[in-house]
């Protein structure tokens, strides 16, 4: 059976280079498509003739907001060695670019590898409550269609919103963080795709600064570390600075096994509107 | 009068959308061109017809080594906004792609600039000695041809090499942390292209770690998050997990007067050789 994740980023050759693909509305918030979503398609269509099986770091630079339903995605391969390739993914609607991105393939480690000659871990799971100690987050402030597709929970000493008689409003702690756990509702376990999306689903950091508008990403760079073991992932986001309207968002994802297996970090503008 | 580092990445108009680069042989470590040099040498002729004037986010992806001389570079303008600009830069030698790098740019904000509605500041620079305290990064385990123009100072506590009868070798601390001062060494201000080269200057973190072969990037993103103060850069660089054979390396810059300036993200090979 396909998952809605992998149906909704499937990839249909048209050419030697390009692919055609449609825009899920589902997975989407307040009305646009998920960015991680976007680049989730992308590194999908890249990965098809990459001639490695996983994604190793995918590099996106927003242009234009893209929209639903059909689009193109247009490849060139850069590099194709022994241990990496790298290609290029470029996503056209109407002939305009609406996200770039370059992605260097490889193969990623597995639980069950023998361990390299060097080795290092340095970045724990944080403490947190676990799945079912959390707030669900099953609405937002604003439509969010995502939240139908992907299972959120959250670390209820980060949650930027307050509940009143069913009804959501803002209440942000004054920390840019937020915590939690998240899952394909479907059941799907998480693979490398999954994760490029996951580290953009749960609310911005800034949220919790009060900041509640729009925050559209200028760029989004995801490392990949490991092949996630199946179950909950648990994911920390952090903000160093919010400076001149721009803020950074930092993520860690690490799967139900407790190793990390993604990092991300993002350049934003706070507040457009 | 032009700085080393400025006439080192000066880029000649050779048609609407390239330009002839030297690559300097004196920006190198281990005779290799320097990668965060040549993602500088990128910048520099995406900026040249971006519009805008600072780089807000450098995606580097390395596609093959660098040799020192002439190279091009080839420019596409992805989106001009009002805010921002998308560029995508190539480098070139003998036809061959070394280097692809996706690059928006803006205006950053500087010091003087009034606060935007929120703002938030959350990592301060670390506190270690002075840069008159610290030990000089003057001579590297191999040849490090950088060190003549750039001037480094590293952490006593985090040096990971020992000095005996002048004679340097191999002194891991085990924490793959490395925090310093940098500068040029001509005297010249840093601006926001040299803190695209300053993230990649100094030794890696894991050295540390008693990993002392070669240590190549696969991809190098640097967030710039405003123009430096004139001065001495601090850095800090870490790294969450050595897995498989991959490692990351994080790096943060804060300018003279304690802002920070720039972030980083590297994923790379740990002892290639």
């Amino acid at each position: 059976m396909t998952s809605a994740f992998d149906a909704a980023t499937a990839v249909r050759p048209t050419g030697p280079s390009s692919y055609a693909v449609v825009i899920d509305p589902t997975w989407s918030i307040g009305g646009v498509p998920n960015g991680g979503y976007t680049l989730a398609l992308l590194t999908r269509a890249a990965l098809a003739g990459a001639g490695h099986p996983d994604p190793l770091v995918v590099s996106g630079h927003f242009t234009r907001p893209a929209s639903f339903g059909p689009a193109e995605v247009r490849v060139e391969s850069l590099k194709s060695g022994r241990r990496t390739s790298t290609v290029r993914a470029s996503l056209y609607q109407d002939d305009k670019l609406r996200l770039e991105a370059l992605i260097s393939a490889g193969t990623l480690p597995e639980p069950a590898d023998e361990p390299s000659p060097v080795t290092y871990t340095g970045r724990p799971r944080p403490a947190m409550p676990g799945p079912d100690e959390c707030a669900a987050n099953d609405k937002g402030l604003f439509e969010v269609a995502l939240l139908g597709v992907v299972e959120e929970r959250i670390d209820p000493a980060t949650v930027p919103f307050s509940r009143v008689d069913g009804e959501i409003g803002p209440r942000p702690t004054g920390e840019p963080t937020v915590r939690g756990w998240l899952r394909l509702a479907d059941g799907a376990d998480p693979d490398p795709l999954f994760l490029t999306l996951a580290v953009d689903a749960m609310p911005p950091t800034v949220f919790n600064l009060g900041s509640f508008g729009w925050a559209p990403t200028v760029e989004l760079t995801v490392v990949l570390r490991g092949r996630p073991a199946p179950g909950w992932l648990a994911l920390e986001a952090g903000t160093h600075l919010v400076s001149g309207g721009w803020f950074d968002e930092e993520v860690a994802l690490w799967d139900s096994a407790g190793h990390l297996v993604a990092q991300s970090r993002q350049l934003a503008i706070a507040g457009a509107g």
